[in-house]
């Protein structure tokens, strides 16, 4: 195996064997250093946020001090789910490896592929309705007049 | 307002003040009490995944001690973007009342919409390749002859 992956997949091992999460591991690397490395932590944090990708950007972000990991290549051992993959846009990395696909991740039981396929197809089962609009667009007009602030 | 959106709205109107990030709030409510609220940090943090949304799952993870959120109704400033409507998906949250659209989020500068597009199109500058594909599909066979998993 190409030996960031390496550490991604002994990551993901590590995680499943520890009961700390699902099967999936991801490593940051930025100018031939790891800079982080991480599991899934949705079990043993009991936060359904805490995936690989999202766990790993989290420590690397922490690590370098910046939102921005331009910088960085992300390995992980499973194609990224639609969640981690707005976090990676997000955090504007440029590369991305993984190893798994969604199918495989179906085939564990994970939710990955179906919520591709909800977004696609804008249909799922989330009631989702619009109130306040008024009120709620007039922040990124205040945001507009605000001076000497910092975009991300 | 809504009394829950004010809330929300109050988050992301301190949040933009304390320079803590973007102008983007949420609560967590469950049987008519609030559980969370949350504004975007990415700023205050250095952290790309601290969006309102991602910390009001988080807080509200922790203070049920659940990765379950299904008996939770979330209120947000603005329309969720991917990697938040991921993490609601995740967090089998069924009901979300939004206030602002990506368009209006657009026109603060923020990239929401830019990345629905470009999930939608497939099209993005991200770099992405698949490397041993073999060793990370495996995993997932071992996830499944594990005993006394938890799925989520």
């Amino acid at each position: 195996m190409h030996k960031w992956m390496k550490i991604a997949h002994d990551e993901a091992l590590e995680g499943m064997l520890s009961d700390d999460g699902g099967p999936f591991g991801a490593v940051i690397v930025k100018s031939g250093e790891v800079i982080a490395s991480a599991h899934n932590k949705v079990l043993q944090s009991k936060d359904p946020t805490a995936h690989a990708e999202i766990n790993a950007i989290r420590k690397a972000s922490a690590i370098l001090n910046s939102f921005d990991l331009s910088e960085c290549t992300l390995y992980t051992t499973c194609m990224p789910c639609p969640m981690c993959l707005g976090a990676i846009f997000w955090a504007r990395i440029k590369t991305v490896y993984y190893g798994a696909t969604e199918d495989d991740a179906a085939f564990g039981g994970f939710d990955d592929k179906a919520f591709y396929t909800m977004l696609e197809d804008k249909e799922h089962s989330l009631n989702m309705q619009q109130i306040d609009h008024k009120e709620n667009a007039a922040l990124f007009t205040l945001w507009n007049k605000k001076s000497n602030k910092t975009m991300y």
